[in-house]
């Protein structure tokens, strides 16, 4: 069993998709996260779900939560409201440069246990190098592998 | 809104628990990750689901995805079902300090957005300082108050 025979279809978003839309299909359709794919269909950016809120909040409440709780929950709703008109690539923090959680399709099991781990990422991308997109595997669908009897 | 009302009853596991046992927990239930409370019912570690997968992957494996590559499924097989005997507390890594995603009742909606988006955690557990848990609040319910018309 390998990456490539776990991965299943996933759904993805470009840098042009609205920050709104990308939140609300990650909540609509239950996602683990997002895949941002430039334009070949190539994963480019993978954001766990915890860090497409991030994108949502604003980067002075992120580095002291004690400014968040100052905020009452009217001026929030504004804020989030504002975020609309944003897109994915002007919202994607910048200079932060991390492992992007991407395996080969002949990638073990641990192998790709591995990567979700350290990369604290429950959705892994499966590309052929330089490739485009033929799949991911969600940490759920990985532990059902793992822990199959 | 505050994460008091946020808060729902969220299943706990002991640091006496195996460690297969929370991970058979976490993928039965479908939970985002799991809170370890103390003797007195108080939130001690919070492992996003992620985290729990790391319990189950050797350190170098982790360190060097690489290796993984050269361990067949066969043996992947034989050391996950050898786990069976670890308790959470003999899994848990050692000398890593990272910041419990735990806030109070009265803590803002953004507030928990902050804290989930900056501890990498899709999963927040609610308690009065240095109390017993009272809840958790995880990412999609978040998303679908933040996200809410």
């Amino acid at each position: 069993m390998r990456a490539g025979d776990l991965a299943t279809p996933y759904p993805t978003v470009e840098f042009s998709t609205p920050v709104v839309e990308a939140a609300r299909s990650l909540l609509g359709q239950n996602l683990a996260g997002l895949i941002v794919v430039d334009g070949s269909g190539r994963p480019s950016t993978i954001l766990p779900g915890t860090q497409v809120l991030r994108l949502a909040v604003p980067a002075y409440c992120q580095d002291d939560p004690t400014l968040a709780r100052v905020i009452d929950e009217p001026s929030a709703d504004v804020f989030l409201r504002g975020l609309g008109e944003r897109t994915v690539a002007e919202s994607l923090p910048r200079g932060e440069r991390r492992e992007l959680p991407v395996v080969y399709p002949k990638a073990t099991v641990l192998e790709v246990a591995a990567v979700m781990a350290r990369t604290r990422s429950p959705l892994v991308a499966v590309a052929e190098p330089g490739g485009r997109l033929l799949g991911a595997i969600t940490l759920d669908a990985l532990l059902e592998r793992m822990l199959a009897p």
